[in-house]
Protein backbone atom coordinates (compact mmCIF):
# COMPACT_ATOMS: atom_id res chain seq x y z
CA UNK A 1 0.00 0.00 0.00
CA UNK A 2 1.37 3.25 -0.87
CA UNK A 3 0.20 6.75 1.22
CA UNK A 4 -1.63 8.33 -1.14
CA UNK A 5 -3.31 10.53 1.47
CA UNK A 6 -1.88 14.05 1.87
CA UNK A 7 -0.17 15.77 5.18
CA UNK A 8 -3.52 17.71 5.66
CA UNK A 9 -5.75 14.13 6.05
CA UNK A 10 -3.66 13.51 9.43
CA UNK A 11 -4.68 16.56 10.86
CA UNK A 12 -7.91 14.64 10.07
CA UNK A 13 -7.22 11.82 11.64
CA UNK A 14 -5.85 13.80 14.66
CA UNK A 15 -10.01 15.22 15.11
CA UNK A 16 -11.14 11.63 14.78
CA UNK A 17 -8.21 10.45 17.41
CA UNK A 18 -9.59 13.44 19.59
CA UNK A 19 -13.54 12.16 19.18
CA UNK A 20 -12.36 8.60 19.98
CA UNK A 21 -10.26 9.23 22.91
CA UNK A 22 -12.77 11.17 24.49
CA UNK A 23 -15.52 8.65 23.64
CA UNK A 24 -13.20 5.69 25.17
CA UNK A 25 -12.06 7.43 28.22
CA UNK A 26 -16.18 8.14 29.10
CA UNK A 27 -16.19 4.39 28.94
CA UNK A 28 -12.96 3.85 31.23
CA UNK A 29 -14.72 6.44 33.75
CA UNK A 30 -17.69 4.72 33.51
CA UNK A 31 -16.80 1.34 33.97
CA UNK A 32 -14.50 2.88 37.44
CA UNK A 33 -17.97 2.88 39.42
CA UNK A 34 -18.36 -0.78 38.81
CA UNK A 35 -17.03 -4.02 39.49
CA UNK A 36 -13.80 -5.20 37.39
CA UNK A 37 -13.13 -8.88 36.29
CA UNK A 38 -9.71 -8.72 36.41
CA UNK A 39 -7.47 -11.24 35.21
CA UNK A 40 -3.21 -11.23 34.41
CA UNK A 41 -0.89 -11.37 31.57
CA UNK A 42 2.83 -11.87 31.72
CA UNK A 43 3.27 -12.14 35.24
CA UNK A 44 0.90 -12.10 38.52
CA UNK A 45 0.89 -7.95 38.72
CA UNK A 46 0.24 -7.27 35.07
CA UNK A 47 -3.54 -7.08 34.60
CA UNK A 48 -5.82 -6.95 32.10
CA UNK A 49 -9.87 -6.37 32.34
CA UNK A 50 -12.51 -6.81 30.45
CA UNK A 51 -13.50 -3.03 29.91
CA UNK A 52 -9.45 -3.22 28.35
CA UNK A 53 -10.68 -5.04 25.58
CA UNK A 54 -14.14 -3.71 24.90
CA UNK A 55 -12.53 -0.12 25.41
CA UNK A 56 -9.60 -1.46 22.49
CA UNK A 57 -12.33 -3.04 20.11
CA UNK A 58 -14.70 0.35 21.20
CA UNK A 59 -11.37 2.26 19.63
CA UNK A 60 -10.16 0.25 16.91
CA UNK A 61 -13.53 -0.57 15.09
CA UNK A 62 -14.02 3.14 15.27
CA UNK A 63 -11.23 3.86 13.18
CA UNK A 64 -11.17 0.87 11.12
CA UNK A 65 -14.55 2.41 9.76
CA UNK A 66 -13.00 5.40 9.04
CA UNK A 67 -9.60 3.79 7.84
CA UNK A 68 -9.79 0.93 6.66
CA UNK A 69 -6.08 0.79 5.01
CA UNK A 70 -4.37 1.81 7.58
CA UNK A 71 -2.73 -0.41 10.72
CA UNK A 72 -3.33 -0.91 13.74
CA UNK A 73 -1.43 -2.07 16.88
CA UNK A 74 -3.40 -2.26 20.13
CA UNK A 75 -2.15 -3.38 23.77
CA UNK A 76 -4.72 -6.10 23.66
CA UNK A 77 -4.73 -7.34 20.35
CA UNK A 78 -1.08 -8.00 20.80
CA UNK A 79 -1.65 -9.69 24.12
CA UNK A 80 -4.17 -12.02 21.99
CA UNK A 81 -1.31 -12.55 19.76
CA UNK A 82 -1.29 -10.67 16.71
CA UNK A 83 1.92 -9.41 15.30
CA UNK A 84 3.27 -5.72 16.95
CA UNK A 85 5.50 -4.53 14.00
CA UNK A 86 5.70 -0.80 12.41
CA UNK A 87 5.77 -1.07 8.42
CA UNK A 88 5.61 2.14 6.49
CA UNK A 89 2.02 2.73 6.41
CA UNK A 90 0.06 4.57 8.67
CA UNK A 91 -0.30 3.24 11.97
CA UNK A 92 -2.12 3.98 15.11
CA UNK A 93 -0.65 2.75 18.11
CA UNK A 94 -3.54 1.87 20.80
CA UNK A 95 -3.54 1.86 24.59
CA UNK A 96 -7.50 1.52 25.62
CA UNK A 97 -6.31 1.85 29.30
CA UNK A 98 -2.82 3.03 30.30
CA UNK A 99 -2.85 2.22 33.88
CA UNK A 100 -4.90 -1.50 34.15
CA UNK A 101 -3.67 -1.63 37.67
CA UNK A 102 -5.14 1.97 38.71
CA UNK A 103 -8.38 1.39 37.15
CA UNK A 104 -8.64 -1.75 39.20
CA UNK A 105 -8.08 0.23 42.25
CA UNK A 106 -10.05 3.27 41.10
CA UNK A 107 -6.58 5.08 41.39
CA UNK A 108 -7.09 8.24 39.74
CA UNK A 109 -4.35 7.71 36.97
CA UNK A 110 -5.49 6.31 33.90
CA UNK A 111 -5.70 7.28 30.31
CA UNK A 112 -6.58 6.23 27.22
CA UNK A 113 -3.61 6.50 24.37
CA UNK A 114 -3.53 6.80 20.54
CA UNK A 115 -0.30 7.29 18.94
CA UNK A 116 -0.07 7.39 14.84
CA UNK A 117 2.93 7.12 12.98
CA UNK A 118 3.67 7.22 8.93
CA UNK A 119 6.31 5.77 7.31
CA UNK A 120 7.68 4.72 11.08
CA UNK A 121 7.39 8.70 11.94
CA UNK A 122 4.81 9.34 14.79
CA UNK A 123 2.76 12.24 13.26
CA UNK A 124 0.49 12.99 16.46
CA UNK A 125 -0.16 11.88 20.09
CA UNK A 126 -3.83 11.94 21.93
CA UNK A 127 -3.43 11.28 25.41
CA UNK A 128 -6.79 11.21 27.96
CA UNK A 129 -7.02 11.46 31.18
CA UNK A 130 -10.43 9.17 32.25
CA UNK A 131 -10.52 10.95 35.80
CA UNK A 132 -10.05 14.35 35.39
CA UNK A 133 -10.87 14.63 31.42
CA UNK A 134 -7.89 16.74 30.89
CA UNK A 135 -7.09 15.96 27.08
CA UNK A 136 -3.07 16.29 25.74
CA UNK A 137 -2.76 16.60 22.25
CA UNK A 138 0.17 17.08 19.77
CA UNK A 139 0.80 16.93 15.87
CA UNK A 140 4.56 16.88 14.68
CA UNK A 141 5.34 20.56 14.10
CA UNK A 142 2.39 22.21 15.60
CA UNK A 143 3.20 21.99 19.07
CA UNK A 144 1.76 20.63 22.21
CA UNK A 145 -1.09 21.15 24.18
CA UNK A 146 -3.11 20.19 27.35
CA UNK A 147 -7.16 21.01 27.00
CA UNK A 148 -6.21 23.55 24.06
CA UNK A 149 -3.33 25.00 25.86
CA UNK A 150 -0.21 25.37 24.58
CA UNK A 151 2.20 23.22 26.94
CA UNK A 152 6.33 23.58 27.62
CA UNK A 153 8.69 21.16 29.27
CA UNK A 154 11.04 22.48 32.30
CA UNK A 155 14.28 23.97 31.11
CA UNK A 156 15.79 22.81 34.13
CA UNK A 157 19.11 20.85 33.32
CA UNK A 158 20.84 20.50 37.11
CA UNK A 159 19.45 16.72 38.69
CA UNK A 160 19.42 18.43 42.23
CA UNK A 161 16.46 20.51 41.15
CA UNK A 162 14.85 17.56 39.35
CA UNK A 163 11.46 15.37 40.24
CA UNK A 164 11.78 12.10 38.50
CA UNK A 165 8.86 10.16 37.45
CA UNK A 166 9.40 6.41 36.80
CA UNK A 167 7.28 3.26 37.06
CA UNK A 168 7.98 -0.39 38.58
CA UNK A 169 7.23 -2.70 34.90
CA UNK A 170 5.57 -6.13 34.86
CA UNK A 171 8.58 -7.82 35.95
CA UNK A 172 9.14 -8.75 39.97
CA UNK A 173 12.08 -10.95 40.53
CA UNK A 174 14.82 -9.90 42.89
CA UNK A 175 17.35 -9.41 40.63
CA UNK A 176 15.17 -6.72 38.33
CA UNK A 177 13.87 -5.06 41.56
CA UNK A 178 17.14 -4.78 42.67
CA UNK A 179 18.50 -2.94 39.55
CA UNK A 180 15.07 -0.99 39.88
CA UNK A 181 15.56 -0.06 43.69
CA UNK A 182 19.31 0.78 42.77
CA UNK A 183 18.59 3.35 39.60
CA UNK A 184 15.96 5.02 41.77
CA UNK A 185 18.40 5.27 45.04
CA UNK A 186 21.38 6.95 42.94
CA UNK A 187 19.06 9.62 41.51
CA UNK A 188 17.46 10.14 45.47
CA UNK A 189 21.17 10.44 46.49
CA UNK A 190 22.57 12.77 43.33
CA UNK A 191 19.99 14.55 45.18
CA UNK A 192 17.04 14.90 42.76
CA UNK A 193 14.29 16.70 44.38
CA UNK A 194 12.34 13.66 44.65
CA UNK A 195 11.05 10.14 42.77
CA UNK A 196 7.86 9.89 41.96
CA UNK A 197 5.45 6.67 40.66
CA UNK A 198 1.80 7.23 39.50
CA UNK A 199 0.82 4.17 37.92
CA UNK A 200 1.10 5.52 34.42
CA UNK A 201 3.30 6.00 32.26
CA UNK A 202 1.30 7.96 29.52
CA UNK A 203 0.16 10.62 32.21
CA UNK A 204 3.91 10.78 33.74
CA UNK A 205 5.30 11.68 30.10
CA UNK A 206 2.22 13.76 29.97
CA UNK A 207 3.77 15.52 33.09
CA UNK A 208 7.03 15.67 31.53
CA UNK A 209 4.96 17.52 28.60
CA UNK A 210 3.81 20.10 30.95
CA UNK A 211 6.93 20.65 32.83
CA UNK A 212 5.79 19.34 35.76
CA UNK A 213 8.82 16.98 36.51
CA UNK A 214 12.04 17.32 34.71
CA UNK A 215 12.49 13.64 33.92
CA UNK A 216 11.36 9.70 33.18
CA UNK A 217 12.68 7.10 32.91
CA UNK A 218 11.29 3.25 32.21
CA UNK A 219 12.09 -0.44 31.08
CA UNK A 220 9.26 -3.10 30.63
CA UNK A 221 6.92 -0.27 28.83
CA UNK A 222 5.35 -0.69 25.57
CA UNK A 223 5.35 1.28 22.23
CA UNK A 224 1.69 2.00 23.14
CA UNK A 225 2.64 3.65 25.63
CA UNK A 226 5.43 5.59 24.41
CA UNK A 227 3.86 6.23 20.57
CA UNK A 228 1.41 9.46 21.70
CA UNK A 229 3.62 10.77 24.59
CA UNK A 230 6.47 10.60 22.44
CA UNK A 231 5.05 13.39 20.00
CA UNK A 232 3.70 15.46 23.17
CA UNK A 233 6.96 15.51 25.02
CA UNK A 234 8.77 16.49 21.28
CA UNK A 235 6.25 19.08 20.45
CA UNK A 236 6.28 21.04 24.23
CA UNK A 237 9.95 21.06 23.82
CA UNK A 238 11.64 18.26 25.21
CA UNK A 239 13.58 14.75 24.34
CA UNK A 240 12.65 11.23 23.93
CA UNK A 241 15.61 8.91 23.69
CA UNK A 242 16.56 5.59 24.71
CA UNK A 243 18.15 4.33 27.47
CA UNK A 244 21.52 3.89 25.89
CA UNK A 245 21.43 7.52 24.78
CA UNK A 246 20.49 6.52 21.35
CA UNK A 247 17.49 8.01 19.03
CA UNK A 248 14.10 6.53 20.46
CA UNK A 249 13.13 3.06 19.10
CA UNK A 250 9.70 2.71 20.10
CA UNK A 251 9.97 -1.25 20.11
CA UNK A 252 12.88 -1.37 22.38
CA UNK A 253 10.19 -1.16 25.44
CA UNK A 254 12.87 1.43 27.09
CA UNK A 255 12.69 5.19 27.15
CA UNK A 256 14.44 8.09 28.38
CA UNK A 257 12.05 11.57 28.24
CA UNK A 258 13.15 15.02 29.86
CA UNK A 259 12.43 18.89 29.09
CA UNK A 260 16.41 19.20 28.27
CA UNK A 261 18.93 16.71 26.47
CA UNK A 262 21.42 17.72 29.52
CA UNK A 263 18.82 16.03 32.12
CA UNK A 264 18.11 13.01 29.55
CA UNK A 265 21.85 12.50 29.70
CA UNK A 266 22.25 12.46 33.52
CA UNK A 267 19.17 10.17 33.62
CA UNK A 268 20.83 7.56 30.94
CA UNK A 269 24.26 7.78 32.62
CA UNK A 270 23.00 6.94 35.75
CA UNK A 271 20.72 3.33 34.27
CA UNK A 272 21.80 0.41 35.15
CA UNK A 273 19.45 -1.47 32.40
CA UNK A 274 16.60 -4.16 33.11
CA UNK A 275 15.84 -5.92 29.83
CA UNK A 276 12.55 -6.67 28.37
CA UNK A 277 12.04 -9.13 25.32
CA UNK A 278 11.03 -6.45 22.43
CA UNK A 279 7.31 -5.62 21.59
CA UNK A 280 8.23 -6.88 17.65
CA UNK A 281 9.22 -9.85 18.41
CA UNK A 282 7.35 -13.20 17.75
CA UNK A 283 3.72 -13.20 18.94
CA UNK A 284 3.23 -15.72 21.43
CA UNK A 285 6.45 -15.21 23.60
CA UNK A 286 6.35 -14.04 26.91
CA UNK A 287 6.65 -10.50 27.50
CA UNK B 1 -8.32 26.99 80.28
CA UNK B 2 -11.27 24.83 80.53
CA UNK B 3 -13.04 23.24 77.07
CA UNK B 4 -16.45 25.13 77.86
CA UNK B 5 -17.38 25.42 74.00
CA UNK B 6 -20.19 22.68 73.95
CA UNK B 7 -19.84 19.42 71.34
CA UNK B 8 -22.23 21.14 69.01
CA UNK B 9 -19.29 24.22 68.43
CA UNK B 10 -16.68 21.55 66.94
CA UNK B 11 -19.23 21.17 64.41
CA UNK B 12 -18.80 24.85 63.41
CA UNK B 13 -15.38 24.73 63.75
CA UNK B 14 -15.56 22.75 61.14
CA UNK B 15 -17.76 25.04 58.79
CA UNK B 16 -14.90 27.08 59.26
CA UNK B 17 -12.16 24.75 58.65
CA UNK B 18 -14.01 23.84 55.16
CA UNK B 19 -14.07 27.47 53.92
CA UNK B 20 -10.47 28.53 55.21
CA UNK B 21 -9.18 25.51 53.41
CA UNK B 22 -10.97 26.55 50.50
CA UNK B 23 -9.26 30.35 50.69
CA UNK B 24 -6.47 29.05 51.18
CA UNK B 25 -6.13 26.55 48.56
CA UNK B 26 -7.03 28.99 45.86
CA UNK B 27 -3.79 30.80 47.20
CA UNK B 28 -2.12 27.72 46.52
CA UNK B 29 -3.77 27.78 43.28
CA UNK B 30 -2.80 31.05 42.09
CA UNK B 31 1.00 31.02 43.01
CA UNK B 32 1.39 27.79 41.26
CA UNK B 33 1.27 29.92 38.24
CA UNK B 34 4.19 32.01 39.50
CA UNK B 35 8.13 31.90 40.03
CA UNK B 36 8.29 30.37 43.43
CA UNK B 37 11.12 31.63 45.62
CA UNK B 38 12.29 28.15 47.59
CA UNK B 39 14.53 27.04 50.09
CA UNK B 40 15.43 24.00 51.70
CA UNK B 41 14.84 22.78 55.98
CA UNK B 42 15.99 20.19 57.83
CA UNK B 43 17.49 18.47 53.84
CA UNK B 44 18.53 20.35 50.97
CA UNK B 45 15.42 18.36 49.63
CA UNK B 46 13.03 19.58 51.97
CA UNK B 47 11.95 22.49 50.31
CA UNK B 48 10.18 25.47 52.06
CA UNK B 49 8.32 28.49 49.93
CA UNK B 50 7.25 32.41 50.58
CA UNK B 51 3.55 30.70 49.79
CA UNK B 52 4.00 28.40 52.31
CA UNK B 53 4.46 30.49 55.01
CA UNK B 54 2.34 33.14 53.69
CA UNK B 55 -0.75 30.43 53.33
CA UNK B 56 -0.19 29.10 57.22
CA UNK B 57 -0.31 32.71 57.89
CA UNK B 58 -3.35 33.46 55.85
CA UNK B 59 -5.33 30.09 57.72
CA UNK B 60 -3.80 30.29 61.48
CA UNK B 61 -4.73 34.45 61.35
CA UNK B 62 -8.13 33.44 60.18
CA UNK B 63 -8.78 30.78 62.91
CA UNK B 64 -7.02 32.98 65.65
CA UNK B 65 -9.71 35.65 65.21
CA UNK B 66 -12.56 33.26 65.36
CA UNK B 67 -11.21 30.99 68.07
CA UNK B 68 -8.78 33.45 70.06
CA UNK B 69 -8.33 30.99 73.11
CA UNK B 70 -7.39 27.55 70.89
CA UNK B 71 -4.21 26.26 70.51
CA UNK B 72 -2.15 26.30 66.67
CA UNK B 73 0.38 24.03 65.49
CA UNK B 74 1.72 24.75 61.83
CA UNK B 75 4.22 23.19 59.76
CA UNK B 76 6.01 26.81 59.21
CA UNK B 77 5.82 28.32 62.90
CA UNK B 78 7.27 24.90 63.50
CA UNK B 79 9.76 25.19 61.80
CA UNK B 80 10.15 28.69 63.00
CA UNK B 81 10.78 27.30 66.52
CA UNK B 82 7.15 27.21 67.94
CA UNK B 83 6.89 24.51 70.09
CA UNK B 84 5.06 21.88 68.67
CA UNK B 85 3.18 20.08 71.89
CA UNK B 86 -0.56 18.68 71.75
CA UNK B 87 -2.45 19.63 75.39
CA UNK B 88 -5.80 19.18 76.29
CA UNK B 89 -6.86 22.33 75.09
CA UNK B 90 -8.52 22.44 71.46
CA UNK B 91 -5.39 22.78 68.90
CA UNK B 92 -5.60 23.08 65.43
CA UNK B 93 -3.22 21.46 63.42
CA UNK B 94 -2.12 22.81 59.68
CA UNK B 95 -0.16 21.98 56.92
CA UNK B 96 -0.51 25.13 54.12
CA UNK B 97 1.35 23.64 51.30
CA UNK B 98 1.21 19.24 51.60
CA UNK B 99 3.40 18.29 49.04
CA UNK B 100 6.03 21.58 48.40
CA UNK B 101 7.95 20.05 46.45
CA UNK B 102 5.20 19.29 44.10
CA UNK B 103 4.15 22.53 44.43
CA UNK B 104 7.35 23.54 43.19
CA UNK B 105 7.37 21.43 40.26
CA UNK B 106 3.98 22.21 39.91
CA UNK B 107 3.15 19.03 40.17
CA UNK B 108 -0.64 18.48 40.53
CA UNK B 109 -0.44 16.89 44.25
CA UNK B 110 -0.71 19.66 46.91
CA UNK B 111 -3.17 20.19 49.46
CA UNK B 112 -4.30 22.26 52.11
CA UNK B 113 -4.60 19.72 55.63
CA UNK B 114 -6.50 21.25 58.66
CA UNK B 115 -7.16 18.71 61.74
CA UNK B 116 -8.31 19.70 65.15
CA UNK B 117 -8.22 18.11 68.59
CA UNK B 118 -9.72 18.47 71.39
CA UNK B 119 -8.26 16.82 74.55
CA UNK B 120 -5.32 14.91 72.27
CA UNK B 121 -8.39 13.52 70.66
CA UNK B 122 -8.56 14.35 66.94
CA UNK B 123 -12.25 15.35 66.21
CA UNK B 124 -12.42 16.41 62.69
CA UNK B 125 -10.17 17.03 59.76
CA UNK B 126 -10.29 19.20 56.34
CA UNK B 127 -7.96 17.96 53.09
CA UNK B 128 -8.46 20.31 49.84
CA UNK B 129 -7.16 19.16 47.04
CA UNK B 130 -5.39 22.48 45.60
CA UNK B 131 -5.29 21.59 41.59
CA UNK B 132 -8.80 20.20 41.46
CA UNK B 133 -10.14 21.47 43.96
CA UNK B 134 -11.53 18.44 45.71
CA UNK B 135 -12.95 18.42 49.06
CA UNK B 136 -12.60 15.88 51.93
CA UNK B 137 -13.81 16.18 55.50
CA UNK B 138 -15.10 14.36 58.20
CA UNK B 139 -15.70 14.75 62.13
CA UNK B 140 -15.63 12.22 64.49
CA UNK B 141 -18.85 10.07 64.17
CA UNK B 142 -20.29 11.74 61.49
CA UNK B 143 -18.94 9.95 58.95
CA UNK B 144 -16.06 11.00 56.01
CA UNK B 145 -16.81 12.58 52.61
CA UNK B 146 -15.17 14.03 49.74
CA UNK B 147 -17.05 16.68 47.74
CA UNK B 148 -20.01 16.09 49.79
CA UNK B 149 -20.29 12.46 48.98
CA UNK B 150 -19.62 9.64 51.44
CA UNK B 151 -16.89 7.29 50.66
CA UNK B 152 -15.26 4.18 52.48
CA UNK B 153 -11.98 2.25 52.50
CA UNK B 154 -11.40 -0.73 50.76
CA UNK B 155 -11.86 -4.17 52.42
CA UNK B 156 -9.25 -5.86 51.00
CA UNK B 157 -7.37 -8.09 53.85
CA UNK B 158 -4.77 -10.24 50.95
CA UNK B 159 -1.82 -7.98 50.37
CA UNK B 160 -1.83 -9.58 46.69
CA UNK B 161 -4.34 -7.75 45.55
CA UNK B 162 -3.33 -4.19 47.19
CA UNK B 163 -1.93 -1.25 45.80
CA UNK B 164 0.42 0.61 48.08
CA UNK B 165 1.22 4.06 48.97
CA UNK B 166 4.21 5.65 50.13
CA UNK B 167 6.39 8.63 50.72
CA UNK B 168 10.24 9.37 50.62
CA UNK B 169 10.80 11.33 53.67
CA UNK B 170 13.68 13.85 53.89
CA UNK B 171 16.58 11.73 55.06
CA UNK B 172 18.56 10.58 51.90
CA UNK B 173 21.68 9.26 53.76
CA UNK B 174 22.45 5.61 51.87
CA UNK B 175 21.37 4.46 55.42
CA UNK B 176 18.01 5.41 55.31
CA UNK B 177 17.31 5.04 51.60
CA UNK B 178 18.48 1.07 51.92
CA UNK B 179 15.74 0.63 54.45
CA UNK B 180 12.98 2.86 52.51
CA UNK B 181 13.85 0.55 49.58
CA UNK B 182 14.16 -2.37 51.36
CA UNK B 183 10.22 -2.03 52.73
CA UNK B 184 9.07 -1.34 49.46
CA UNK B 185 11.02 -4.45 47.25
CA UNK B 186 9.21 -6.62 50.51
CA UNK B 187 6.26 -5.46 49.56
CA UNK B 188 6.66 -5.75 45.72
CA UNK B 189 7.81 -9.21 46.13
CA UNK B 190 5.01 -9.82 48.57
CA UNK B 191 3.98 -9.32 45.43
CA UNK B 192 1.45 -6.56 45.56
CA UNK B 193 -0.23 -4.97 43.06
CA UNK B 194 2.18 -2.19 43.26
CA UNK B 195 3.68 1.03 45.27
CA UNK B 196 2.95 4.27 44.74
CA UNK B 197 4.34 7.44 45.44
CA UNK B 198 2.90 10.87 44.63
CA UNK B 199 4.91 13.59 46.80
CA UNK B 200 1.60 14.38 49.19
CA UNK B 201 0.84 12.09 52.38
CA UNK B 202 -2.21 13.88 52.89
CA UNK B 203 -3.82 13.28 49.61
CA UNK B 204 -2.28 9.62 49.48
CA UNK B 205 -3.83 8.88 53.01
CA UNK B 206 -7.27 10.42 51.41
CA UNK B 207 -7.01 7.95 48.43
CA UNK B 208 -6.73 5.14 51.40
CA UNK B 209 -10.23 6.77 52.69
CA UNK B 210 -11.84 6.44 49.22
CA UNK B 211 -10.60 3.04 48.67
CA UNK B 212 -8.63 4.44 45.91
CA UNK B 213 -5.38 2.00 47.38
CA UNK B 214 -5.45 -0.39 50.08
CA UNK B 215 -2.57 0.94 52.28
CA UNK B 216 -0.01 4.06 53.34
CA UNK B 217 3.31 3.72 55.28
CA UNK B 218 5.45 6.15 56.01
CA UNK B 219 8.72 7.31 58.39
CA UNK B 220 9.50 10.66 58.55
CA UNK B 221 5.51 12.88 58.39
CA UNK B 222 4.74 14.92 60.49
CA UNK B 223 1.95 15.50 63.05
CA UNK B 224 0.25 17.87 60.60
CA UNK B 225 0.55 15.59 57.57
CA UNK B 226 -1.44 12.58 59.89
CA UNK B 227 -4.24 15.09 61.87
CA UNK B 228 -6.78 15.38 59.11
CA UNK B 229 -5.87 12.33 57.41
CA UNK B 230 -6.03 9.97 60.40
CA UNK B 231 -10.16 11.33 61.09
CA UNK B 232 -11.33 10.79 57.49
CA UNK B 233 -9.77 7.60 57.45
CA UNK B 234 -10.96 6.06 60.30
CA UNK B 235 -14.52 7.81 59.70
CA UNK B 236 -14.32 6.04 56.15
CA UNK B 237 -13.91 2.45 58.32
CA UNK B 238 -9.97 2.83 58.12
CA UNK B 239 -7.49 1.71 60.75
CA UNK B 240 -4.51 4.44 61.35
CA UNK B 241 -2.00 2.87 63.51
CA UNK B 242 1.63 3.27 64.85
CA UNK B 243 4.29 1.44 62.49
CA UNK B 244 5.12 -0.89 65.65
CA UNK B 245 1.55 -2.03 65.49
CA UNK B 246 0.13 0.20 68.44
CA UNK B 247 -2.00 3.27 68.86
CA UNK B 248 -1.25 5.95 66.79
CA UNK B 249 1.05 8.79 68.68
CA UNK B 250 0.47 12.12 66.57
CA UNK B 251 3.87 13.19 67.41
CA UNK B 252 6.09 10.12 66.46
CA UNK B 253 6.48 10.45 63.20
CA UNK B 254 5.16 7.28 61.78
CA UNK B 255 2.21 5.88 60.39
CA UNK B 256 0.30 2.79 59.07
CA UNK B 257 -2.66 3.51 57.44
CA UNK B 258 -5.23 0.99 55.69
CA UNK B 259 -8.67 -0.16 55.09
CA UNK B 260 -8.52 -3.12 57.08
CA UNK B 261 -6.46 -4.34 60.68
CA UNK B 262 -5.26 -7.26 58.69
CA UNK B 263 -3.57 -5.33 55.62
CA UNK B 264 -2.60 -2.68 58.72
CA UNK B 265 -0.76 -5.75 60.30
CA UNK B 266 0.53 -7.19 57.05
CA UNK B 267 2.27 -3.83 56.52
CA UNK B 268 3.24 -3.47 60.35
CA UNK B 269 4.94 -6.66 60.06
CA UNK B 270 7.16 -6.16 57.02
CA UNK B 271 8.71 -2.96 57.71
CA UNK B 272 11.79 -2.17 58.87
CA UNK B 273 11.70 1.14 60.73
CA UNK B 274 13.29 4.96 60.22
CA UNK B 275 13.65 6.58 62.58
CA UNK B 276 12.88 10.32 63.13
CA UNK B 277 13.68 12.77 65.73
CA UNK B 278 9.81 13.31 67.11
CA UNK B 279 7.50 16.25 66.26
CA UNK B 280 7.53 17.06 70.29
CA UNK B 281 11.23 17.30 70.91
CA UNK B 282 12.87 20.80 71.82
CA UNK B 283 12.35 23.04 68.74
CA UNK B 284 14.75 24.23 67.15
CA UNK B 285 16.87 20.37 67.09
CA UNK B 286 16.62 19.29 63.60
CA UNK B 287 13.91 17.16 62.61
Amino acid sequence: MTTSVSDKSWGECLSVAVEVARRAGKVVQEAVKHEKSVSSKSTPTDLVTETDQQVEELIISTLRERFPSHRYIGEESSAAGEKCILTDNPTWIIDPIDGTCNFVHSFPMVAVSIGFAVKKELEFGVIYHCFDGTLYTARKGHGAFCNGARIQVSKEKDVSKALILTEIGAKRDPATLNIFSGNIMKLLSAPAHGVRIIGSSTLALCLIATGAAEAYYQFGLHCWDIAAAAVIIREAGGVVIDTSGGPLDLMSRRVVAAGTLEMANYIVQNLESISYERDDSDPGVQK
